[in-house]
């Protein structure tokens, strides 16, 4: 295919700011393994990206690459990883999404596992929901939808596809697998993300407390 | 309104004390997604605090203002968080309290869930109650008291109120948003945070533990 | 009394390896609120010890004080704290003891206030018994005693001597108070409090997976 | 013996790459009280090999040795570990393992000790299987083989040997003592030691929520 062009100012300040948050991420212990993946859109074309396999806690610029909203690689020679398609699934369904942060921490693996059959974890009463864009009060129900896994992105793409309705959906989990998590830039994805794995890791403790 | 006049170099030596005081406790992750809030008392009249919605992992002095013992913004275009309320209320009621800090810890948060309705967590038995201005002996209960949590201020300033007719508190929990504890300087809040959010971690090992 | 002479560069080369060894526990969450003190043996008649109250994560060499086996101060106008005749009680009874550890995290206050009663923690079947100097094999059950908490120092000591019969003790807990360790040096010390600490949290562990 | 020569540069940089992997490991407490060991094989005769009893948090190049495959040192005074065994025993079994991890994590010392009885921990619906060579889904079950403890290498040996048969066995359990795991070289030795530590975090912490 031909190769569009980009603009590699840009292209290095996203890079930047993605190593940026994966480092601190991974020193969270939420990349186990290489897992997990990071992007932020370029434009509506292309997004920069974490090359697949690399150790999160040693990730460097070189280690970002390009691709187009086809999964296609973008003037490199790296291969992006089989879950780019959730990435660009998302920017192209939502026009002001600007980053997806997919982790795979302990509380976000496990619940997955245990909400598997339900579907969704429900949440109630925590004064971090006003930490998602569109919720500004404690005093509601939200539930966080789990997606079941597989090896097969179109299978998982159309799983999650027809969770996006739901005005003002931030994240999901796959079972076994992570979070997904987004927003109009990294600084509110990371936002959503944090938000996100804190109240999993209290819904998790509620559980071992009411038992 | 009349800008009042204030110290500058007191509010520099209070904005740097802040922010390393926040830094750690966000490195802690005890203040997720932008949660929690932190002052000084600058005299009668003023105090530093951190400004709202920022990330306290990177907070700098810049991110510190200065309110007035009414919550208005002080010589700056900054406007404070509505929790600002919950910190003056304190310097307010008490001329001796010298510094407030509000900490979102996951410890903090279930414990607040769990004992919300019975209003208060028992602590029993804790040599960290001597960590506590005017306790003296482990041999003792504490009562650390929960209220529900609001988005109406002065609901939970009321709230609040009530329960500090307690001699010797240092501390209040609110259901599903962290802990308020304060002391006659930062150092001493700082212990008293410190010695509430290990003992309820205790505490909720010993009801995991005890099931 | 009389002020004996002691080494200062013998002092200098105590007092740092102190600070560096309880910086390193404080930042493992273990000397929580100022909890914690920790000691050199510099002779037969004085220790190097940490001042009461300190802030073990910001400790300096400044914090450290000379104390002889009475208790009492020496060359210093500092005050120690009141624990340290725990320190001393075990430099009189052993002398080939040389240092002495103290801490306060939460698997040692919450196994001491769990097995308070029975007086005792019983670890079977750890690799890590080799960890503790006279021990060869984890075929063999090993117990570690609880003491009850006590303002009264001269009790507490008292409880504490009659367990010391047993050959090869290097630790006990005080219920809700934390760990004692010690060895014939620091380094020795830090790997039985290391040891013990980590036996505590698997076995509190093994009674949450089996209840 | 006659002492066989090796290419110093070569060991130069083996012991550089594992002091940089065992500081890291050790930071995360998974080699409390001096436990761990760690090697990189250097050629079909050698392998270069942590000294028994450092502490790991603390380890430089010097504490570092060679040894050959019938466990001896090469051209140094330093004694190896009576576990250096267990190493050279996975390095004469199969040419292609590079490396060879030995941890102590609490998790790996508790999952051990809780299925020692069964001989194996059963893994399910994990994603991260595909982090380890030669597994390519999550859509499978995975057994961790558990061996009992023994301060016998031979018969510790021959309980290991009995499970290598398996196609692409990257790891075992030793009850109470910790995980080994292996890989072509140390940079995969890494992630699959990381992949079993996090899904042994993550079992045990599905048996305690569906207690």
């Amino acid at each position: 295919m031909d190769t569009p062009a980009f603009d590699h100012n840009l292209f290095a300040g996203c890079a930047a700011r993605i190593v940026s948050h994966t480092r601190e991420l991974a020193a969270k212990g939420w990349t186990p393994a290489t897992a997990g993946n990071f992007s932020i859109r370029m434009g509506p074309g292309h997004a920069a990206i974490t090359i697949s396999g690399k150790d999160k806690g040693r990730l460097t610029e070189a280690d970002i690459m390009v691709v187009d909203m086809a999964n296609q690689p973008v003037a490199t020679h790296h291969r992006p990883s089989a879950e780019t398609a959730l990435h660009t699934h998302l920017y192209r369904r939502f026009p002001d999404v600007g980053s997806v942060l997919h982790t795979h921490s302990s509380n976000q693996t496990v619940a997955g596992l245990l909400h598997a059959d339900a579907g969704r974890v429900r949440l109630r009463g925590y004064e971090l929901f006003k930490a998602l864009r569109g919720h500004d009060t404690h005093e509601a129900e939200l539930d966080l939808a789990v997606v079941p896994n597989s090896q097969d992105m179109d299978a998982l793409i159309a799983s999650v596809d027809a969770l996006l309705d739901t005005p003002n959906t931030w994240g999901y989990l796959i079972a076994g697998h992570g979070l997904y998590a987004w927003g109009h830039d990294i600084a509110e994805a990371r936002r959503h993300l944090d938000a996100f794995e804190f109240m999993l890791g209290c819904e998790l403790d509620l559980r071992r407390l009411r038992a």
